[in-house]
């Protein structure tokens, strides 16, 4: 049950046909998954957003597609998003997440969790020692 | 500025400097950083919150300690804790998070949120294929 | 599937018939969505949180009935209720936001969390020509 | 910092003199906090905002006045409002709530972040005993 | 609809087992809800779980087990857990909470969330009779 | 106190120069506030988030210039980031937001946040008739 109503024959448009053929040679499937039927009643927003996450997700940079997926579902996690939890929790599982990873996964988005709340509740003062534009970069 | 009137001198209770002694053999500094100092406010929540910290970001699992430090940074981004975020960002550099690294980690962050956001507004139905429980995992 | 039994025979009550009244006269149509069936459970809670939505939302006031829709909107999105994204979207397509207004209003509230999140990553000081207290109002 | 310039002799104004004798009066104390100096930019919000909250919080309800503060201070935590978590703790504190209790509720709050981050993120199936307009109130 | 598989014969796994055992000891009951099942995936996190949620919301403490529900339900909402909401709401009503005291707390949860957003908004500085670390603790 | 270590001399960096160049003259002013400064960390990244927002915020689009700042006001409120509220109510000021436009604002946005959390903690089903996908678009 969608806010949207999606185009019935979305690939009648040559510009969303355009997505979903990048869609399938990027992943080497056929199949296109709900975000980017529905995203298609709007063929400028579906194409923008694919892009933004084709070449984040989709395309070698500093982090392992693995790891890159388990921070997308921490954060899909912190903001309460359903589709987006199920959707790159497959995609980390596609790309080799382990049950026990997964586990420890959401172990960590947990245990920050129980500490962000702590913390926003008590507001302790920042130790100037994390002020990196004084300290400059440990790294 | 906080809402927690921190002791004077924490390490007077045995059971606080119990904990200030094992975080600075665990970490091997003799630096307390403030969320330890005001937490001291009540020795068992200081127990529970570092025993919990510990044997999940101090201990060797599973994901390497750099991975844990970024997937809890996203998370206190998302749930917008400011101490969190400053304190994990150090841990993360002090393990070896580049400036590179850290501008993708924030690349993820915010494409996740701006995902999460568009697909909590469409709400598109979640595709059957992502159901774990049916298809068994993929991985 | 509800945390609330709610009253077979709300009408039965006197007070919630009152308001079930203004909702169809303040709308001029005989349907009742379920927000207002459920909260019939308690009366009080009913006339209160009815009252401030149509003050707000049903009477004229600075910003126009399509806009405040999709303020509503926004933040529902951002604070993740499902109920609330479908009947104001509903609300505002029914007060003239078109497709294309509403890709925009999806663009606009995940740019707005893209930035968010980098900047709650970043926590850069808020520059000081910001302070209204300081500068005044510019408008 | 704030977004707002507020008035610098706010009681100049008939409305919000009206308002912060009643807060004098219904608190017994001539101390008028920022949140109502600053909503003072606005007489109409400051009146609604104060009637709101002295009905609630100011007045005798079901629940005690240490706990609607202490629940008060629980959302807040969770919604990360700094200010709000301020004052409403140092309202709690002022109707009773003693430091083991504010550790309690620290305690309840982080567990509760803790449980709905792991839930969120395995999306279990809703029992169908907590329906509760199928089971009726089972209080 | 889950992102995990849960094992079909959950209590084929003795710790698994145990965990179960005493859930239905500490409940006084044969039924074993989802979160439970679901968790049974990793055992050591179903154990952490259960046994964090065990000692604080069934064990006798400072404050009393309905308002301790109370205060979960109000986090869990505030987090928009759907499942958490459910299972708390339907904890709290075990343990007394009528349907007048469920308004209240959506009265204090939603009057919190309002005034949260206002602040967050126009961000007043705190007034520093707030800061419990000057001041001490008034209680 | 930021996470991050911004360049003393951001433009030394031809790609961060031709960035400051571009907002110095859609603006037509030579003030650059922080969030750039800081972003220029990372060229790439400041790249992208400065096209994003200058293309949907600084460019003429179905909406006008006023409402979109006051839609990213609402979302930077729900979503707690403390700078992105200020340079919003800036950049909406500027755009001709009065006091009584702000205020309005305000109380919509945390009107909405009331009956947000209410629904989230009732859970009502949603009504069919929301379904975009069955019923058309109704505008």
């Amino acid at each position: 049950m969608s806010t949207i109503n999606p185009p019935k024959d979305p690939e009648a448009d040559p510009r969303v046909k355009a997505v979903f053929d990048d869609i399938r040679q990027t992943r080497g499937s056929d199949f296109i998954n709900n975000v980017w039927r529905y995203l298609a009643f709007d063929p400028k927003l579906l194409e923008e957003v694919w892009t933004d996450v084709r070449d984040l997700m989709a395309t070698e940079t500093l982090l392992d597609a693995k790891t890159k997926e388990m921070i997308y579902v921490a954060v899909s996690i912190a903001n309460s998003c359903q589709y987006c939890v199920h959707s790159h929790t497959a995609a980390a599982k596609a790309r080799g997440m382990s049950d026990a990873e997964h586990a420890e996964l959401l172990k960590i988005v947990s245990t920050a969790a129980r500490t962000n709340h702590i913390l926003n509740g008590i507001q302790p003062p920042i130790d100037t020692v994390f002020d990196m534009e004084k300290a400059g970069n440990p790294a």
